[in-house]
């Protein structure tokens, strides 16, 4: 295997060779042939351990033995203890996302801080085959069936072309000890199944069975290059704005394609859709209507989608203190001044009778049953009456807030100022409030 | 079931409600419940039984109780019995593939014969989850992963939905009976052994695999769409010529994408090429370069690439008697007549000395080697320097055939004569020959 290895390294991987390295190892078969290999081709590699605290005492040996093993090839030890299950509860992840998190941010850091260049992992071609039947038996797309890439950003899995069995043999025929994982988390439960007792019967049907895959992911890879490139160029076409709000759309991009909806699919899957005929039907749909996923929502507007993000407008009432600038929203800040005059009128700033402001002011998103008085009209108004009059689109809307004192609307920020709290020729203190832009 | 079929033809293949249908039925479970099922519709439908004489007796029992089966449901049945060995070794094909091509064939003219509006085949989601598994196991694409389409021209599997299960419990709820296939091909023992082996473990891992299958299929065939409308979008920019020597590519369009192999590949893949670098090669190489497959050849010429039938240069020699008209390779033509005097010179008509020519003359590719006496020259020249000279493409000088008499060339068909047989004051007959384009 060495020779095999070596080979590939040189024809494929052969920035390795003057690069500086870490390899992230277990301390499980896989890494540790992998070390043994890097050291037999003279790499410039440390290891990097991660014990993520999961199998107690077990865990703790795995790191030992991993230290040990560093003295015996002479190779530099860095390792890192995790409290796995806490961060997985913090941050509502599986235990397995959260070791997987935990461990690709530790090896970057790791990375950066020292000046290494790449980070190995030893994932070989039954791992790779493994995912791919994990994915296919849970459901997905061309993109669950691409594969394991060999080189990610700077993560390279010099073994992906090797199967386990080649890596086993040359284990044994080295003489190379490893440690076994006893764990058998569901994950794990589900892979050794496919391993144990799948893998071997399709391999039974084709001896060739892991050439036939790596030739398969090939072609899988370079039609996901066609689709990405294709999605790219409809996204290019069909986005007429980009910004803090969301993205614009033109729907006739999307109506020009042959299938919309694996277009509509590719192009907004990341968002956490799951409605797709929904999405579809939104292409002839009415201005106003939308889809919505947990963090995102899709809008019909006149002849655009707008992608935004929702929802925007549930922000909590914010208050504010005699203050001089304050933040609302993701974006929004107002600056609070006093002045000795008005100055020209602005959608962008307002004059209020200080004395008539009741502290602490309040700001938040507008809502149904809100109303003020139009600064220079003498009569009330429901707010959602002059948004829609103002002509306002939805996702603008969604962005109106209002400031208020005493629960009374001071301001429709950044658009129309309320006539109760305006200068008089009584207002002894004039209180400029200015919409950051 | 039936509530459930019902439902399924309803929503999805409603126009089968009102059409006239053939039901394609071995006599084995799946087609036999169809059958039931198309019955208790109520819908318009005659049976069609192929016995391809591979198993004996067993073969023509099946095709009794098929006979049987339609008298028992008062519908009619078409039969057909063929030779699929001898079919087979005559049409250099599988056992397996020669009955598909028969079973399909037949179909098809059956449904044209006797104005049949569709096909119905019984495939269920098992086998296409089998095809899946077995295309996988081989090595394949995307193409290899999108599952049997539900409609494909005017064959319809209404059946695709439902699980072997289903059918299964069906037939035994409803008394059904049914013929067991009990050959054992290859084919066979390798869907056997994924159906028994393998499908069962991956619906233990999933029990809604079927679902899981189906909603995979639907992504893939969107994400096919996307492929498929990408590659014409290249090929309507690339083709700069389809004649009947081949099809003309402009080089740049596939410099212009970001993995030209891909497309290279989902566009010339029809054509039986393997070697996939050399023709992303191709795309770099100087003019002649050509990559080749069993039958087609793809040629670099200046910024072009080339498809070409391959080897169309290697046509025999073919005689020719005192004839009138004779054609030549695969598109050429040759009138021959006896004129009082020659005409207007063109590159699409020879005037020669009769008496001059030996018969019977010989038509074939020009090859090296071969020389000529221009016409209005008294030297002789190479042919190859010839066509050299006037800057054929490839794929014309391929194209190029020479009329011999007595191994001499009397003319480069549609180019240029020779100057031994040409009409002078001496000659008594000329004989007028014709290119016909």
């Amino acid at each position: 295997m060495l020779q095999l290895f070596s080979e590939h390294i040189l024809s494929k991987l052969s920035f390795l060779k003057n690069a500086r390295l870490v390899v992230a190892i277990s301390g499980g078969i896989d890494s540790v042939v992998l070390a043994h290999l890097c050291k037999k081709l003279g790499f410039d590699f440390a290891l990097a351990h991660c014990n993520f605290s999961l199998r107690g005492d077990e865990s703790d040996a795995d790191e030992e033995f991993v230290i040990k093993l560093g003295e015996d090839i002479n190779v530099e030890v860095f390792t890192q203890r995790f409290n796995t299950e806490a961060y997985a509860k913090e941050h509502k992840r599986s235990t397995q996302m959260a070791a997987r998190e935990l461990r690709y941010d530790w090896f970057k850091d790791l990375a950066a801080q020292l000046d290494f260049d790449y980070v190995l992992t030893a994932h070989h071609a039954d791992d790779n085959l493994e995912t791919f039947l994990i994915n296919f038996t849970r459901g997905t797309g061309l993109n669950g069936l691409t594969g394991i890439p060999m080189i990610n950003d700077n993560i390279v899995r010099p073994l992906l072309p090797f199967s386990r069995e080649t890596i086993e043999n040359y284990a044994k025929e080295s003489d190379i000890k490893w440690r076994d994982d006893s764990s058998n988390s569901s994950r794990k439960y589900l892979r050794n199944k496919l391993r144990h007792e799948v893998v071997p019967i399709l391999k039974e049907i084709n001896p060739q069975l892991l050439d036939s895959f790596e030739s398969t992911l090939d072609n899988l890879n370079d039609t996901a290059d066609i689709v990405e490139e294709s999605l790219n160029a409809v996204a290019k076409r069909a986005i007429v704005d980009i910004n803090e709000n969301g993205i614009t759309y033109k729907v006739s991009e999307f109506k020009k394609v042959n299938n919309p909806k694996a277009y509509l699919f590719e192009m907004f899957k990341e968002f956490g859709f799951t409605e797709w005929n929904d999405i579809v039907n939104l292409l002839d749909a009415e201005t106003g209507k939308y889809v919505k996923s947990n963090s995102y929502r899709l809008i019909k507007y006149r002849e655009f989608l707008l992608l935004t993000e929702f929802p925007k407008g549930n922000y909590a009432t914010k208050q504010i203190k005699e203050s001089t600038v304050i933040s609302y929203g993701l974006f929004g800040s107002l600056s609070f001044k006093e002045v000795k005059q008005i100055g020209e009128a602005n959608n962008s700033v307002l004059f209020a009778d200080k004395e008539k402001l009741k502290y602490p002011l309040e700001i938040r998103p507008w809502k149904a049953g809100d109303y003020f008085h139009p600064f220079g009209m003498t009569g009330k108004k429901r707010v959602s009456k002059y948004l829609k009059d103002e002509k306002l689109t939805p996702i603008e809307k969604e962005n109106t807030w209002v400031l208020l004192s005493d629960e009374k609307i001071v301001w429709i920020v950044g658009r129309r100022g309320d006539d109760r709290f305006k200068v008089t020729d009584k207002t002894e203190n004039i209180l400029q409030i200015k919409l950051d832009k």
